[in-house]
Order: structure tokens, then sequence, then C-alpha cells
């Protein structure tokens, strides 16, 4: 009992709320998948013959989901392949540590993600152990051997109808077209953070190679604008509909007069503060919004408030996106006030779409519902990152449907690099978003009609309509 | 299917529940309305013959809860009569655009609010939509034009026993006598906000017809308080059982001697900024607290930790209460220490009555449970604002219910403008409680009797109590 | 109805939710208790005649939790006996109070723990009140009469398998010596508060205490740390498992060279101002972490964020623990960040365990279950104080479960200074955990082997191992 996936996984056990949140979910099969943010590497889908490596390479080594987890109960990070190249460690060896403590991921999203993906996808039929550990690998690993298991295969397996990637304006993105070329939409999505957060160890690296990439010198902080500008318009025409930004803080105002270009200077030169590069964070933020409200219409994403690679140690021996990333409390309220008195209200067609995305569940309710209940172009990202779960998406509808309404949202994306997921994440929400449904269509708060529209609304339609995307199934009409 | 009131509306589908939920409801319809604090305008009910002018005038134009979510999806609030005078903007255009965007208030408070007033009030027999807007107009407009239809009627109607208005202390009070003298206990509220925040544009000028009313000069703070003191007293003998106040900041703290008449002397000048306005602020606040605490026994009220006027460019065309204030952390602890302190011990039958309103829910269980839980004077309000909601209200019982207990709460209140929407409002929060506590009744946490017990409290005799309002029923006794 | 404990207590009414949670609740009845955090008195068992006065003396007298309920409703704390020597107040007026407004506590995890307690190991038949008082108090009385009712007695009686306290450097630990040589395995825990908030009160006098203990004088603050280091092993060597700090502040990090000398001496001098207080506990904190890494090993509790004694003029007049500690907002991200990137990466055997408690549940999703999920030191200590009840509880399996997972946490522990009520605090703790699981059974999110796996975790094994306390029962093999 356990290992399987029954027709009603994560329904509520009440009869009639079981019922409707099944019938309700299977009006979903149909949908194909739409992907606008996430970080799956786009040579995955350019190449033809591009493979998956080993079942360890699949799932462990990349995915700080998972590795985070083992680490939190004492496991070392390079026993299963984590910061040591290919060939230095033993995938076997470290696919039996996972396997053997795959009792740890009870109860989480990723073990509910692994279940799905494990059965549906590659036909295992019990749960990981150390007992089977080397079975299962050979099983995946022979899956994995076959043509079917190309991420092209998948893809196409997985009706993914597009699949957005998080690319930096230093980046190439000709892996795109060729994806395209071949038929795989498969669209970059325009994300600077390396190049405006001056701080950061690598950024005159970044700074250099853009200045190759744009084939100008960027010897101010206008230079460097103007050639976001017209690199923002490359990724538009390599079919990007977004950008995306990091950021610790949230107060994005602009610098007075001057300021960017004093700032910009210092950090030339090595000289900038913490506290000054901030401010030339969030004016250069303010800078990339006014874009996308005046210039080339991409919507802007805002993933705030985590201090990033928390535990120092760790990141002077291994680097960045070890599971050390841990929120911090945030103020959407006053943080977003300059830019959205700015650009919060379009006019003549004009105007800016704003998607944003929080790890501090306390601002759905005090902050973010209300403000996308009022501007007319916020919409409200999914539940981000360790909120993409069961509980987390549960509290998620419970906390901005009543305020900011379904319609206010950015409905699902995955976020993930783990391409072989993918379907698993977006079961899980539409199942979640049914149940949820279901219950209220039997507390008589909506009728199965209304229930029905949303779901859809939630598994598809609105992802599309927040990202502007042409998608093949036609849209829900705005009326009702 | 949908739109319609079921007997058990809102209730759990757990057969158990359902049927205790029922059962407990049922046990509240014998009781009246207690309304101690909203914002009906009283000339509605000192006049006999006041009317609500068209279907637009009485549920659109000048409820922020509805045309905010309107305006979030791109609607024009013109288009909908806001902010434009009556002549110049149609009526039926403004409910035909209302009726086409129905769907957006699926499962929202709004759309309970509303499908219960329609068919309660209004006989309203389908879901309003694009098709029906125009038959729909004319029908409630007909029942509008009927004698029954009168705010005297409805409010005998819906049997409201007493319904605070809320007035600042420059506003006549008359309306009130005269709708007492008819039979209708209309009561005003003291509401000194617009005096007390020296940096509000039109400051000056209510500063201005206070002294009038008062029939008085006010050169220093001295003065001010004094004329608020004599004023409390006129409001209360025109039944005023409270003070509200909003405020941006909890900080509420006296300024060292002298301070408050030099801070008042720079606003007089205008030469006063920000942050001592702030200062001045919290400090004839806290005055005020003590003139309830000494003086007079008028209950304090505080609507803490808004935004106004987010939306900076909409302010400037259209003006407050657009639907565009936005909530932000609040420190309860920290901020209401000086005054609690001070007047949270009542001693020889002196001592502060304080209802407190959050729209932070993170401070519910963290800060104001066990505030109310410890002070004597302390009650917590009803989920207010965004939070008067199915869901706001179940986070609120299960937030302050173990902490607090419901024995510290004000019970409800309904806070509408939306004079219609009373019963409704009322209704709901019923109907929530009653299934809140039927959920455990099956739990064996409540038995029937003490959940009949504080239903009843939640329904009636709480806010009775809180605001020490004479009522008619006989309120339940201390002891158990 | 209602007064009694069915074996369904606590249990979702849902009957195939309701029948699971009961077969895995029965699975713990076989275990003992585990009570590695607590404040009962160590004299209690250490003297085989010890012996609780009177229901008032057992019950109301020093639960804050009764008390300041009671308080809240207008009640003089002096009626209740509440800082008023034996003697000088009347002991059965007092329970006749406490009978009276027992409906109060209906709901509250007070009410429930004292129905437990009450029906348990009273055999008190009916729920207390005004009527029946005086016949309740003899009842309790005469049970306390007998040798049954010992806290010796009842230790066996409940089955505690150990029982730490909390003790200050400067006090006594021979109790626990004598308690242990009669086979009562209580333990002391090292809590050096008093020590390192140098503007307390009787800090100079607690100083003065310790250096007699110590037997040297204590002119530094090195003298101080070397005094508290060789403290610390006596501890351990009377079986001590842990040390306990409370403070309001959560950044914790250490002064600069010669920093702490010079804040100490301050110290002594009376001129050390609140901000430098602060800073030099701060440093303090930090030193007692390093001696946990790298000395002797012992667990560091942290139970931070709360405003002590928050109504000041209760203070003045009756003291502290007086109900009105109020917790406020922290942020643990970057208050943690310098002591876990300096001790929170185990190596060659060494490392700090860090068990964490909080009072700002919002930070239990955005901060704890993040740090928890990611350091291999951290545990996440069971919800503490107002949050240990059923919704609290609930919302903390909710909100760190699928992020740190339950193998991250600490298990349970009672927390309390009310010997008798131990039992009925962990049957809660165990019935909430049990439906918890149960719910999650029927979404197919566990299977019934899981679920009873976890149970099993949390009522008994994750607190012995998060405290490394070796004890009677198998724990439960790391591999699943």
């Amino acid at each position: 009992m356990g290992w399987d996936v029954p027709e009603t996984f994560l329904f509520d056990p009440e009869p009639l709320v079981r019922a409707t949140a099944l019938e309700l979910y299977n009006q979903t099969k149909a949908l194909g998948l739409i992907c606008p943010h996430g970080h799956v590497a786009p040579g995955l889908l350019a190449e033809p013959n591009a493979r998956f490596l080993h079942p360890t390479d699949l799932l462990i080594r990349f995915d700080h989901y998972i590795f985070r987890l083992l680490h939190s109960q004492g496991i070392a990070l390079e026993s299963l392949g984590v910061g040591v190249p290919e060939g230095e460690y033993d995938p076997l060896g470290a696919w039996e540590i996972f396997c053997q403590h795959f009792h740890l991921f009870d109860g989480t999203p990723t073990g509910l993600w692994l279940r799905l993906e494990l059965i549906q996808l590659f036909g295992v039929n019990e749960k990981p152990s150390a007992r089977n550990a080397a079975d299962l690998y050979a099983q995946i690993q022979a899956a994995l051997d076959t043509p079917a298991f190309t991420p092209r295969a998948l893809f196409k397996k997985f009706r993914v109808e597009v699949l957005a990637t998080t690319d930096a304006p230093e980046e190439d993105i000709s892996l795109h077209f060729k994806a395209q070329r071949d038929g795989y939409r498969v669209i970059p999505t325009f994300r600077p953070d390396g190049l405006l957060q001056v701080l950061r160890p690598d950024w005159k690296e970044r700074l250099s190679r853009f200045e190759t990439v744009s084939n100008r010198s960027i010897e101010t902080y206008t230079d460097l604008l103007e050639a976001l500008k017209v690199r923002r318009q490359e990724f538009k025409k390599a079919g990007a509909a977004a950008t995306d930004h990091s950021a610790a803080n949230v107060r994005i105002e602009p610098l007075p007069e001057a300021g960017a270009e004093q700032l910009f200077a210092l950090a030339l030169k090595g000289k900038i503060n913490p506290e000054q590069a901030e401010q030339l964070e969030a004016h250069a933020l303010f800078d990339q919004a006014r874009l996308s409200a005046e210039e080339d219409g991409l919507v802007m994403q805002l993933h705030l408030g985590v201090t990033r690679n928390h535990n120092r140690h760790l990141f002077e021996r291994l680097g960045g996106d070890m599971g050390a990333d841990i929120p911090h409390a945030v103020d959407w309220t006053r943080g977003l006030q300059p830019l959205l008195s700015e650009f919060g209200n379009p006019s003549q067609g004009r105007g800016l779409s704003l998607v944003l995305f929080t790890l501090d569940e306390s601002t759905y309710s005090r902050e973010l519902a209300p403000i996308a209940g009022h501007y007319p172009g916020v919409r409200l990202g999914a539940p981000w990152w360790y909120f993409d779960s069961v509980l987390g998406m549960e509290r998620y509808l419970d906390a901005v449907s009543e305020t900011a309404t379904l319609y206010n949202t950015a409905g699902f994306n995955d976020d993930t690099r783990a391409f072989a997921s993918i379907p698993a994440r977006h079961e899980v929400w539409r199942r979640v978003v049914a149940n949820w449904l279901a219950r209220k269509v039997h507390r008589e708060i909506f009728d199965l009609e209304e229930a029905s529209r949303l779901l859809r609304l939630c598994s598809y339609d609105l992802a599309a309509k927040a990202y502007g995307l042409e998608i093949k199934s036609r849209l829900i009409a705005d009326s009702g």
C-alpha cells in the first residue's frame, strides 16, 4: 500500500468532495502543459541527441530540493556527487544512499513528485529502499538508454506547449532558435540579475561577456541600460515573453538625477559599499520596469525576499545553489509603492504587467492579495519554491482567492530544472486545485460550473494570459 | 445550481458537522442585529423619505469592495460612475458592465453578500450576467421605488437594534437625534483622525470647521485637546459608545513635556515634517486613550496598519477610498506597551476599554491573542475588511480562540457603508461561526451546550458587552 | 455530554480518518514519556515525602496559563492566591472563583488538559462549576492526601522515563542527584540567562551567588566564561543534556576583539545601556554555542522573541511570570546567520546541535523550516507555549512537515511547571499528530506504515534523539 497513484490521489477523504474533485480533475487531462517559468537547460531540447546520463544525474546531483534534505540529516554532499565532476564520484553509490534514505521524502512535495515520476514515467513498482536500489538504478538506466527517453521525446510525451527557460543577457540564445526550428517551443526569459548586482564576485566577468555579446563597450550606467534595452529586443525576437528578477530587498525606486552614474562608477572601481549596491540595483530594476511598460511589453517577474547562500562556509566550499537560500520577511506594500504608482496605471495600451512571487506567506493576505486586487497590471505568481507543495498551494489559494480572486493570479508554473518532473508538478497542482474547489462546491460557495471554469483557468489559461502566450487551445473568454 | 441559498449554505460537507452547524445556526435566527461599527450615512435614517436612487447607486458606485476588483481587471472606474457626478455617467451602462463581470466575484465575500442580498431582499432568481442585466436593473429599481425599500423600512425589516455610524468631531450629529426621536437607534462614533493627522491636505479646513462647531478658537494643542474633550461629551449625549481611530503606525506614546505644543505650532505654520507629524499623532492618541480611561469611558477602537491611498496616481485623479488602501506589517506588542502599561490595568471602576482591529493576520496569534488574553480592558475586533470573509473568519477563530478565547473578542460588526448588505454580512458571520463550532463539537472539544452558548455570544452578546450597549434581549450571564 | 474523554477525543469526524487516527494513536499507548524540557521544581522528586498542598496550590496559583485568562476577564490575581503568601489568601475561595469561571477555558488547551487531568487522574466526573466547586475541592484534596499522589508516585504512574528541569548555573543541582539515586531520572538543564542579561535587576546578586557556587571571583567577561564552562561540565555530570536560552532578540554574533570585556566592565559599574547590554548578551550566546560545539556537546536550545513583563504596572506590583509575556516578530534568517555559518557545519564529529523554538508562527514556513531543512545540526522545537494547543500543533505540522520534514524536528516536550498535567499534554500531542497523519493517509500522501513510523518518532524517539538521551525502548533506525 502507498506506492501507487490512485485516481483520487491527494483528494479529501470526504466522499462528496472526493467524487467532485475527481470529476473536476478529469476535465484537465486533455490539456497540454504551459511552462512559462523554469530552469531547464535549453541545450536539452536544442540537440536532437541530448541524453540524460544516468539516474543520479537525472534525479539527484542537480536537484537542491533533494540533496539539501539529505544534507540536513548529515549526509555529505560530495557522496551524492554534488559539486564533484563526473567521473570523480560513484553514481550507483550516490543512488544507493538516496534510496536508503528515501523515507525522508515521505510527505514532502519532492517525495510526491518522485512517486509520480518513478511510477508513471519509469514504471517503478515499489518504493525505493536500500534493498532495491541497484535494481531500480538498472531499470531506470535501461529506460534512459532508449529513444523514448530523450528530452525531445519526453517534451512531446508530456505535451509541453511552451517551455520558458531562464537566461542571462550575456548568454547565447541561439539554442532556443534551434529547438524552435525543430518544432519545440522553447523560449528564453531575460534575467539580468548578474549584471545589476554589482557586488557579486563574478560581476565584472559577466559585464565583460555582455560587452562581447552586445558588441559595445559599457563604461557608464547609461551604456548598460542602453545595451540591456537592445538585448531585451533580441530576447523578444527569440520568443521571450518575460523578464525575471531576484533580489533580497523589495524596495524598488529610482535614485535622484545622476545618482546611478555615480554609483556605477564606484562599482567599476570596486569601491561601492553594500548599501550603495542595493540602491543601484533598486534603480536598475525601476528602469527595467520602465522598459517593460514603455518599450517592449515584456512581463516583469519579481522573485524577492531570499537571503542567498546563507551558509557562508558551504558557499565558500561548494558555491551557490546548495539548498542554503533562506527566505526572510519582506515589505511589498511600501517597497512597491513607487513602482506601482508610476507604472501600475495603464493608459493608451501601455502599462506594466507584473508577476509577483513571495516566500513570505504572511504577505499573501496582508499585502499581495490587496495589491493584485487593485492594480490592473499585477498578477500573483504561483506558490513558489518551498510553497510548491500540497499544503503550500492550499494556503495560497485560501489566502489570495477571496481578496485578489484567482482571476488575478498567473496560474501555475513548475519553476524546475528537473525536466522529467514537469508533468508530476502540474499534476499535483491540478489535483490540489480541483480538490480545493470541490470542498467549496460542497459548502455552496461555488457551483460546479464555476469550479470547472476556475480549474481550467488555473491549469492552463491564466498562465498563458499572464504571459501573453499564444497557445493551441481556445482560452476561456473574459465574460461569464 | 449555485444561484440559491440552501439552508446549509457555507457548512462543511461532512454530514455530522453539517447537521450540527444547521442546528446551531437556526438558534441565531431569533436574534436582532447589533451594529456597533459602520459607515452608513446617518441621513439615510434621519429623513423619513430618504431613498436609494437606483441599483448602481445602491450597489456599485460607493462600494470600493466592488469597484476595486473590476478595476483590477482593467475596467475604468469612471465607466462605473465612480468619481463622476450623478448625471454624467450612464447608470444602466455601469450596471451592465458589473453584471457582465459578475463571475469575478465568484468565491469572494462580496460575491456571497451579493448573492444573499439579491436573492433574499430583491428576489432575484438568477445569477447576474450580460444577458439578464437590463431585466435585473428594472426589477431592483421597481423594488426601490416602493415604500418597503426605504432605509427606515429596511432598518425594521432587518431588525437592526442599534446602528453606529462614524463621524468626525467637526460634523453635525443632529441627524442622529432625529433618527432616534423617530425610534431608529442610530448613534455616532467619535472619529477625530482628520484633526489629529496634521499633514492631511484638508487638515486646516477641518480644524477651522471644528472651531466653528466648538464655538472657540484653537491655537494650541491644549486648545484642541480641550475642545475634543467637550465634543466627546456631546457625542456621548447623542448615544455614542465609542471612539474610532485609524493610523498607519501602532506606536502610541506621549511626547515629553511641551513637545506636543511645539509640534502643533509647527503644524499650524505648515512646517512639520512627516516624522514629527507621526509623533504628534501618537501623542494625541495617547491623550484620547486617557480621556476614555479617566473622563468619559468611551470605548476606544483602533484600526491600524494600512498604507492609505497607495496608488498615488489614482489618488491625485480621483481622491481617497478608491480600493487602494494596502495593509502593511505592524508591531502591536511594542507599539501598545506604553498605552497598555498606563491604562490597561483598571482600578476603582476606571480603566480603558480597547478594541483592536488588524489587517496583519500574522499578529493574531503572535501578538493580539496574547495581549487580549492578559489585559482586562482589551477585546479583539472582528476580522476586518479584507478578512471579513469565510476563510478570513475561520483563520481568525482558529488564531485567537485558544489563547485569547472568544470571550475576549468584541463579537461581530459589519463595518459597511452598504446598508442593504448588513443582514447578509451578519448571516455569513453567524453561519461561519456555527460551522466552526460544529467541527469542534465533533472533535469533542466543545459539547453542544458550550457551542450553543458561544455562538449566541459571538452573534449578539459580545458586541453589546464590548461597547456597553443596552439592548433588548437579556445577555448571557458571565458565569456558566 | 462533553465532560468525558472518548477514545476518539480530538479526532476528525470523517469516519475513515477517525478510525485510522484511533488505530494509530493506540500504538502510542505502550510508550513512556520523554520530557527533555520543563520547569518542574526538582525538589518535588528529590524528597520522598514531597506533597502537593491543596487543589489551588496544584492547579491555580503557579500556573500563569490559568490565572492570566481569569485576569483578562477582570478577576483580581490576588483573589486567586497569586503573589500572596500561603496563609494570606483563601484556597477554597480561590478554587471557587476558578470553578465559577471554568467555562472560560472551553476550547483552550488549558481546558483540554484540565479535563484530561481531572477525569483521568482524579476521577472527577462532572465539569467544574460554582455549584460543585466545594465538593471537587474536597475530592481532590482527599486524593492528594494519599500516598498514590506524591510526585514520586505520579512519576512512576505517568511512566516518565526522563524529566529535565531548568536550572540557573548559580543554583544547587544536588537535588537532581538525590532523585537519581532513588531511581527517578531527573536531570538539570543549564540556563544562564540571569548571568548573561546584565540589566536584569537581580544580575549582581546572581553573579555573586555564582561566584560562591564556582568558588572563584568573577571580575572580567573571561572569568565569567571560564566559570560557565566549568559549571556546564558539572551540569553534564548531573545528567544534563542541554542548555536553554531565552532572549528578546535573535541577532547572535560576536563582538570585535576586546569588545566583550569593555562592555562587561561597564555592566559591573552599572553604566551599560540597553543596546550595549543586548550586544554583550549576543556575544555571550555566541560563546555558549562555541562551548556546545567544541567543548561539551550540550544541545543548545533557543527560545526567542518574547517581550517579557509587557505590563509594567503589574510587573512592579507582582513581579515576573504573570502571564504578561507577549511575543513579537523575529528575524531568524539574518539573526542566526553568523552562528550557523560558524557552527552549523559539523566536521570530525564536532558540531552544534541547536533546537529552535519560536512564538512567531510566520517564521515556521518562511525561515525555520528552510533552515532546519538545510543545516545538519538544527532541529525544530515543538510548538511552544501559546502554540502548545490543538490548532497550534496542526499549524506547526502543516508549516514545517513539507520543507523541514518531521525528521528534522525535536519531537515533543511538555515545557510545564504543572507536573500533574504532563500526561495530558503528551496525550493531546499524540492524538493531534495521529489525527493529522490519518488525514494524510486518506489523501494518499502517507501509507499506514509511514504514518505509524512517523507517529512513533514524534511521540518518543525524536525527542530522545534530539537531546542524545539514552532511553529504554529501542529507537527506530535511521533507514526505512
